[in-house]
């Protein structure tokens, strides 16, 4: 087992950089409380500016995110390169279905495709309150 | 946009198959709330039993999730074969570095390896309340 030495780097990924891979991800995961009880979930989303939006069915997110903190995370890593990186958005969830807010409409000027199966209806939005990303890549 | 049509297909995975489908893996992501806010954080774990058990240092992760409710998650999507899976796991986090109960043995019979730099001489367990895993197949 390699110890982890002063050569490996852990960096912070800067907030416009982190805009950036979340505009080419489609696949990433939304954390939601239900009763004192962390979920996560799987979701395809996609950016609408700074808003993330993914589809739902009418299940635990549409009942539980709207209105709510939530965490939306996506992350990657590279075998090969030994390198790591994630960039988690906090924020509030808005039901984007049909509301006139600003975040709202930009949840829906973008299109994300929903891979799972089952009707997906309504729309949810997270606006950022905050958005960090951390990458490290190990040396030989 | 292809729409999700009857032919497609979600599952549930079977308790005793999520349990396997951990046991393949080693990288996940814990979610724990801090103040009503959940964040999402990705971390290389193993098994021990039926316990989850990661590294960490002493930071967000150590400070707020032992005693309390979390959410450990692990996915994948395989785009050739249009299909994808999760497996989520609820329980309470569990300080399991020196402790003496039965949870914190299990998770130190286990050897997580973490890929992110830094010092992490602290070890989490979380002991399952329940989990849950589903998966699906898009046909052509």
């Amino acid at each position: 087992m390699k110890a982890t030495g002063p050569q490996d780097e852990l960096e912070e990924i800067p907030q416009d950089e982190c805009l950036e891979i979340l505009g080419r991800h489609s696949l990433g995961r939304v954390a939601i409380v239900v009763d004192g009880q962390p979920l996560i979930f799987p979701v395809n989303y996609a950016m609408g500016g700074r808003v993330i939006t993914f589809r739902t069915g009418s299940g635990t997110k549409l009942s539980h995110a709207p209105g709510s903190k939530v965490c939306f995370e996506i992350d990657g890593y590279d075998s090969l390169a030994g390198a790591g990186w994630s960039v988690m958005v906090q924020g509030v969830a808005v039901d984007a279905t049909d509301s006139f807010d600003d975040v709202s409409w930009a949840a829906r000027a973008a299109a994300p495709w929903a891979l799972a199966p089952g009707a997906k209806p309504f729309r949810v939005a997270i606006d950022p309150s905050e958005i960090t990303g951390r990458r490290f890549r190990r040396r030989a």
